[in-house]
Protein backbone atom coordinates (compact mmCIF):
# COMPACT_ATOMS: atom_id res chain seq x y z
CA UNK A 1 0.00 0.00 0.00
CA UNK A 2 1.12 3.38 -1.02
CA UNK A 3 1.27 5.97 1.79
CA UNK A 4 0.37 9.16 1.09
CA UNK A 5 3.02 11.37 0.23
CA UNK A 6 4.82 14.76 2.78
CA UNK A 7 1.78 17.92 2.50
CA UNK A 8 3.48 21.21 3.52
CA UNK A 9 0.40 22.63 5.08
CA UNK A 10 0.63 20.59 8.15
CA UNK A 11 0.44 22.51 11.59
CA UNK A 12 4.01 21.59 12.64
CA UNK A 13 5.42 23.11 9.21
CA UNK A 14 3.50 26.15 9.61
CA UNK A 15 5.32 26.41 13.19
CA UNK A 16 8.33 25.47 12.01
CA UNK A 17 7.85 28.62 9.31
CA UNK A 18 6.96 30.63 11.77
CA UNK A 19 3.74 31.19 10.05
CA UNK A 20 1.79 29.80 13.62
CA UNK A 21 3.23 30.52 17.12
CA UNK A 22 4.52 27.79 19.57
CA UNK A 23 6.45 27.82 22.59
CA UNK A 24 9.85 26.67 21.56
CA UNK A 25 12.75 25.24 24.22
CA UNK A 26 14.61 24.66 21.85
CA UNK A 27 16.11 24.98 18.13
CA UNK A 28 19.58 24.04 16.38
CA UNK A 29 19.48 24.14 12.30
CA UNK A 30 18.17 20.24 12.13
CA UNK A 31 15.53 20.16 14.92
CA UNK A 32 13.07 22.43 17.13
CA UNK A 33 11.46 21.76 20.12
CA UNK A 34 8.06 23.14 21.24
CA UNK A 35 5.36 22.53 23.95
CA UNK A 36 2.79 20.66 22.72
CA UNK A 37 -0.53 22.55 22.98
CA UNK A 38 -2.49 19.07 24.09
CA UNK A 39 -0.27 17.80 26.63
CA UNK A 40 -0.92 13.80 28.15
CA UNK A 41 0.65 15.49 31.09
CA UNK A 42 3.09 18.30 32.68
CA UNK A 43 5.58 19.49 30.55
CA UNK A 44 4.88 17.67 27.31
CA UNK A 45 6.97 18.72 24.53
CA UNK A 46 7.44 17.47 20.83
CA UNK A 47 10.97 17.00 19.11
CA UNK A 48 10.77 17.79 15.34
CA UNK A 49 13.32 17.53 12.69
CA UNK A 50 13.15 20.51 10.31
CA UNK A 51 13.73 18.01 7.06
CA UNK A 52 10.16 16.89 5.59
CA UNK A 53 8.85 13.55 6.52
CA UNK A 54 5.37 12.22 6.86
CA UNK A 55 6.78 10.17 10.08
CA UNK A 56 9.26 8.17 11.02
CA UNK A 57 9.00 5.28 7.84
CA UNK A 58 9.87 7.86 5.01
CA UNK A 59 12.92 9.97 7.32
CA UNK A 60 15.99 10.12 5.39
CA UNK A 61 18.09 7.81 8.36
CA UNK A 62 20.42 11.01 8.33
CA UNK A 63 17.88 12.94 10.58
CA UNK A 64 17.81 10.68 13.13
CA UNK A 65 20.63 10.86 15.02
CA UNK A 66 20.53 14.69 15.06
CA UNK A 67 16.69 14.08 16.27
CA UNK A 68 17.06 11.55 19.23
CA UNK A 69 19.93 13.16 20.34
CA UNK A 70 17.32 16.15 20.87
CA UNK A 71 15.28 13.84 21.89
CA UNK A 72 17.55 12.94 24.90
CA UNK A 73 18.65 16.29 26.03
CA UNK A 74 14.98 17.44 25.97
CA UNK A 75 14.03 14.29 28.22
CA UNK A 76 16.83 14.78 30.44
CA UNK A 77 16.01 18.68 30.78
CA UNK A 78 11.68 17.86 31.17
CA UNK A 79 12.77 15.49 34.09
CA UNK A 80 14.95 18.12 35.77
CA UNK A 81 12.62 21.20 35.12
CA UNK A 82 9.36 19.19 36.82
CA UNK A 83 11.33 17.03 39.01
CA UNK A 84 9.84 14.01 37.14
CA UNK A 85 9.90 10.30 37.87
CA UNK A 86 10.78 8.96 34.42
CA UNK A 87 9.69 10.14 30.81
CA UNK A 88 8.10 8.18 28.30
CA UNK A 89 8.82 8.78 24.51
CA UNK A 90 6.08 8.33 21.83
CA UNK A 91 6.12 8.23 17.98
CA UNK A 92 3.12 7.23 15.97
CA UNK A 93 3.24 6.27 12.46
CA UNK A 94 -0.03 6.42 10.18
CA UNK A 95 -3.42 6.91 11.49
CA UNK A 96 -3.99 3.34 13.03
CA UNK A 97 -1.12 4.45 15.88
CA UNK A 98 -2.58 7.92 16.69
CA UNK A 99 -0.68 10.20 14.42
CA UNK A 100 -2.86 13.31 14.20
CA UNK A 101 -0.11 15.73 12.53
CA UNK A 102 2.26 14.00 9.33
CA UNK A 103 5.79 16.25 9.85
CA UNK A 104 7.39 13.83 11.62
CA UNK A 105 7.84 14.33 15.44
CA UNK A 106 8.50 12.78 18.99
CA UNK A 107 6.70 12.88 22.15
CA UNK A 108 8.62 13.18 25.18
CA UNK A 109 6.59 13.46 28.17
CA UNK A 110 7.47 13.17 31.73
CA UNK A 111 5.97 10.48 33.83
CA UNK A 112 5.35 10.88 38.04
CA UNK A 113 5.03 7.39 40.17
CA UNK A 114 0.77 7.07 40.36
CA UNK A 115 -0.18 9.68 37.16
CA UNK A 116 -1.57 8.11 34.38
CA UNK A 117 -1.17 9.83 30.67
CA UNK A 118 -3.94 11.87 29.97
CA UNK A 119 -5.91 10.87 26.44
CA UNK A 120 -4.15 11.66 22.98
CA UNK A 121 -6.05 14.53 21.87
CA UNK A 122 -7.42 15.88 25.02
CA UNK A 123 -8.05 19.60 26.26
CA UNK A 124 -6.22 22.62 25.01
CA UNK A 125 -3.56 23.69 27.81
CA UNK A 126 -3.67 27.51 28.53
CA UNK A 127 -1.07 29.43 26.76
CA UNK A 128 0.39 31.30 29.52
CA UNK A 129 0.65 27.65 31.34
CA UNK A 130 2.54 26.60 28.64
CA UNK A 131 4.53 29.43 28.38
CA UNK A 132 5.54 29.15 31.81
CA UNK A 133 6.46 25.49 31.45
CA UNK A 134 8.45 26.28 28.35
CA UNK A 135 10.43 28.78 30.41
CA UNK A 136 11.22 26.43 32.88
CA UNK A 137 12.69 23.68 30.62
CA UNK A 138 14.47 26.70 28.37
CA UNK A 139 15.77 27.33 32.19
CA UNK A 140 17.37 23.74 32.45
CA UNK A 141 18.90 23.84 29.14
CA UNK A 142 20.71 26.87 28.92
CA UNK A 143 21.83 26.50 32.15
CA UNK B 1 18.34 12.27 42.19
CA UNK B 2 20.61 9.96 41.14
CA UNK B 3 19.62 7.21 38.82
CA UNK B 4 20.92 3.61 39.34
CA UNK B 5 23.59 2.94 37.10
CA UNK B 6 23.66 -0.06 34.31
CA UNK B 7 23.69 -3.36 35.63
CA UNK B 8 24.90 -6.24 33.46
CA UNK B 9 22.93 -8.69 34.78
CA UNK B 10 19.61 -7.65 32.92
CA UNK B 11 17.84 -9.90 30.78
CA UNK B 12 18.53 -8.02 27.41
CA UNK B 13 22.17 -8.13 28.22
CA UNK B 14 21.85 -11.83 28.81
CA UNK B 15 20.60 -11.92 25.30
CA UNK B 16 23.17 -9.54 23.51
CA UNK B 17 25.59 -12.18 25.25
CA UNK B 18 23.38 -15.34 24.19
CA UNK B 19 23.44 -16.49 27.82
CA UNK B 20 19.32 -16.90 27.40
CA UNK B 21 17.21 -17.67 23.56
CA UNK B 22 16.01 -14.64 21.66
CA UNK B 23 13.93 -14.52 18.43
CA UNK B 24 16.15 -12.24 16.70
CA UNK B 25 15.16 -10.53 13.17
CA UNK B 26 18.03 -8.50 12.75
CA UNK B 27 22.03 -7.80 13.80
CA UNK B 28 24.63 -5.78 12.94
CA UNK B 29 28.28 -4.42 14.35
CA UNK B 30 25.66 -1.77 16.84
CA UNK B 31 22.34 -3.55 17.45
CA UNK B 32 20.24 -6.49 17.54
CA UNK B 33 16.24 -6.74 17.00
CA UNK B 34 14.46 -9.32 18.77
CA UNK B 35 10.29 -10.41 19.46
CA UNK B 36 9.12 -9.18 22.65
CA UNK B 37 7.90 -12.50 24.35
CA UNK B 38 4.97 -10.59 26.42
CA UNK B 39 3.83 -8.62 23.08
CA UNK B 40 1.22 -5.68 22.89
CA UNK B 41 0.32 -6.79 19.66
CA UNK B 42 0.95 -9.01 17.10
CA UNK B 43 4.74 -8.60 15.64
CA UNK B 44 5.88 -6.71 18.59
CA UNK B 45 9.69 -6.39 18.25
CA UNK B 46 12.29 -4.55 20.18
CA UNK B 47 15.08 -2.76 19.12
CA UNK B 48 18.07 -2.55 21.38
CA UNK B 49 21.65 -1.32 21.58
CA UNK B 50 25.11 -2.84 22.15
CA UNK B 51 26.01 -0.36 23.89
CA UNK B 52 25.26 -0.46 27.31
CA UNK B 53 22.88 2.38 28.78
CA UNK B 54 20.19 1.86 31.31
CA UNK B 55 17.57 4.10 29.06
CA UNK B 56 18.00 7.11 27.01
CA UNK B 57 18.90 9.25 30.29
CA UNK B 58 21.91 8.31 30.47
CA UNK B 59 22.95 6.69 26.87
CA UNK B 60 25.48 7.82 24.37
CA UNK B 61 24.17 10.47 21.78
CA UNK B 62 26.93 8.49 19.31
CA UNK B 63 24.73 5.20 19.93
CA UNK B 64 21.11 6.98 18.57
CA UNK B 65 21.81 7.16 14.88
CA UNK B 66 22.35 3.77 14.80
CA UNK B 67 20.01 2.46 16.90
CA UNK B 68 16.75 4.75 15.41
CA UNK B 69 18.07 3.78 11.85
CA UNK B 70 17.36 0.25 12.52
CA UNK B 71 13.91 1.39 14.70
CA UNK B 72 13.11 2.73 10.94
CA UNK B 73 14.02 -0.57 9.10
CA UNK B 74 12.13 -3.05 11.78
CA UNK B 75 9.63 -0.63 11.44
CA UNK B 76 8.74 -0.94 7.71
CA UNK B 77 9.54 -4.58 7.91
CA UNK B 78 7.20 -5.57 10.39
CA UNK B 79 4.48 -3.06 8.58
CA UNK B 80 4.97 -5.00 5.37
CA UNK B 81 5.51 -8.56 7.24
CA UNK B 82 1.53 -8.15 8.83
CA UNK B 83 0.10 -5.96 6.36
CA UNK B 84 -0.08 -3.07 9.34
CA UNK B 85 -2.10 -0.21 9.04
CA UNK B 86 0.44 2.00 11.04
CA UNK B 87 3.70 1.26 13.57
CA UNK B 88 3.52 2.61 16.85
CA UNK B 89 7.22 3.26 18.54
CA UNK B 90 7.99 3.89 22.39
CA UNK B 91 10.69 4.64 24.46
CA UNK B 92 10.33 4.26 28.56
CA UNK B 93 12.70 5.68 30.81
CA UNK B 94 12.40 4.93 34.58
CA UNK B 95 9.47 2.58 36.62
CA UNK B 96 7.10 5.51 36.75
CA UNK B 97 7.05 5.85 32.73
CA UNK B 98 6.54 1.75 32.69
CA UNK B 99 10.16 0.48 31.79
CA UNK B 100 10.53 -3.20 33.48
CA UNK B 101 13.87 -4.15 31.49
CA UNK B 102 17.48 -1.87 32.52
CA UNK B 103 18.81 -1.75 29.04
CA UNK B 104 17.56 0.80 26.40
CA UNK B 105 15.59 -0.41 23.90
CA UNK B 106 12.60 0.50 21.83
CA UNK B 107 9.35 -1.04 21.21
CA UNK B 108 8.03 -1.23 17.62
CA UNK B 109 4.27 -2.44 17.61
CA UNK B 110 2.57 -2.85 14.30
CA UNK B 111 -0.73 -1.52 14.60
CA UNK B 112 -4.10 -2.50 12.93
CA UNK B 113 -7.36 -0.03 12.78
CA UNK B 114 -9.75 -0.59 15.25
CA UNK B 115 -7.00 -2.94 17.39
CA UNK B 116 -5.81 -1.41 20.91
CA UNK B 117 -2.42 -2.44 22.32
CA UNK B 118 -2.76 -5.21 24.82
CA UNK B 119 -1.51 -4.13 28.51
CA UNK B 120 2.23 -3.64 28.70
CA UNK B 121 3.48 -6.72 30.85
CA UNK B 122 0.80 -9.14 29.89
CA UNK B 123 0.78 -12.98 28.69
CA UNK B 124 3.61 -14.69 27.35
CA UNK B 125 3.42 -15.62 23.78
CA UNK B 126 3.92 -19.21 22.79
CA UNK B 127 7.87 -19.80 21.53
CA UNK B 128 6.43 -21.31 18.08
CA UNK B 129 4.03 -18.26 17.66
CA UNK B 130 7.20 -15.50 18.25
CA UNK B 131 9.62 -18.48 15.98
CA UNK B 132 6.85 -17.89 13.20
CA UNK B 133 6.35 -13.98 13.25
CA UNK B 134 10.22 -13.75 13.55
CA UNK B 135 10.66 -15.75 10.19
CA UNK B 136 7.82 -13.72 8.56
CA UNK B 137 10.09 -9.93 9.66
CA UNK B 138 13.38 -11.68 8.42
CA UNK B 139 11.86 -12.50 5.44
CA UNK B 140 10.84 -9.00 4.52
CA UNK B 141 14.38 -7.35 5.78
CA UNK B 142 16.51 -9.90 3.83
CA UNK B 143 13.89 -9.74 0.74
Amino acid sequence: MAEASYDPSNIFAKILRGEIPSHRVYEDDAVVAFMDVMPQGLGHTLVVPKAQSRNLLDADPSTLGPLFTVVKQVALAVKKAFGADGVTVLQFNEPASGQTVYHLHVHVIPRFEGIALKPHTGQMEKPEVLAENAAKIRAVLNG
